[in-house]
């Protein structure tokens, strides 16, 4: 099974600002919001056709998304590809020369995910799932 | 019916490069690689499921795409909604003082499209499709 788009993230500064554009204004549904203390962000969920759109806020001016908004403002954060073995698509890129950013994590939901290092994949953060 | 997403585009300087990650190392199939002079760029697609990428690539240095390259680097340049009535969503996203790059344009293939303009969609470029 090839990859497949499972989100768009945005990295936002006003969550009721971006959800009256995306869900208001563009006709998406908000199937979820809610805080991530532990991530330090606020996220909601727009499904969309197959994937969803997801909305990122940070808590505090401490994490990445924070330093993201400071450094470049508003906009596209980074982008997830489903895929079916996460352990498969990383010894591919690896081989490839992609770098990760640490080593695969798991959710809560028990969705495996580790994001690509932007510098080894031609600037774009690609996050990767495998959904157990 | 809701948008769903059609793409997600990424400006690239080397496409063989670009297209040796997101083809061979992300495993994604190439289903299109051309040149559209009138545009001034080179694109390629790689199906993921429901939805694509789009790799853009600048064949001189006087669009915007490239003008995007020179400012930010290789990285994501925007996404592409696809709605059911473009027409009506313009109305809506008007009303919520949401502006467009020009009027909506027909594709050779039939597709009306436009793009929002990101100073208005909180830093996002956002294209519109309608397939008909």
């Amino acid at each position: 099974m090839r990859p497949s788009i499972h989100h768009i993230a945005i990295a936002v500064r006003d969550m009721d600002a971006a959800l009256a554009l995306y869900g208001e204004a563009l006709g998406l549904e908000v199937s979820a919001r809610r805080e991530v203390p532990e991530e330090g962000v606020e996220i909601a969920f727009l499904p969309a056709g197959d994937g969803e759109i997801e909305l990122i806020r940070p808590l505090d001016t401490a994490n990445s998304v924070a330093r993201f908004l400071e450094k470049r403002g508003e906009g596209l954060h980074h982008i997830c590809l489903k895929v079916a073995n996460l352990e498969e698509a990383l010894e591919r890129l690896r081989r490839a020369g992609v770098r990760t950013i640490g080593e695969p994590r798991t959710s809560a939901a028990g969705t495996r995910y580790i994001f690509l290092h932007p510098l080894s994949t031609r600037g774009v953060l690609i996050e990767l799932y495998e959904e157990r």
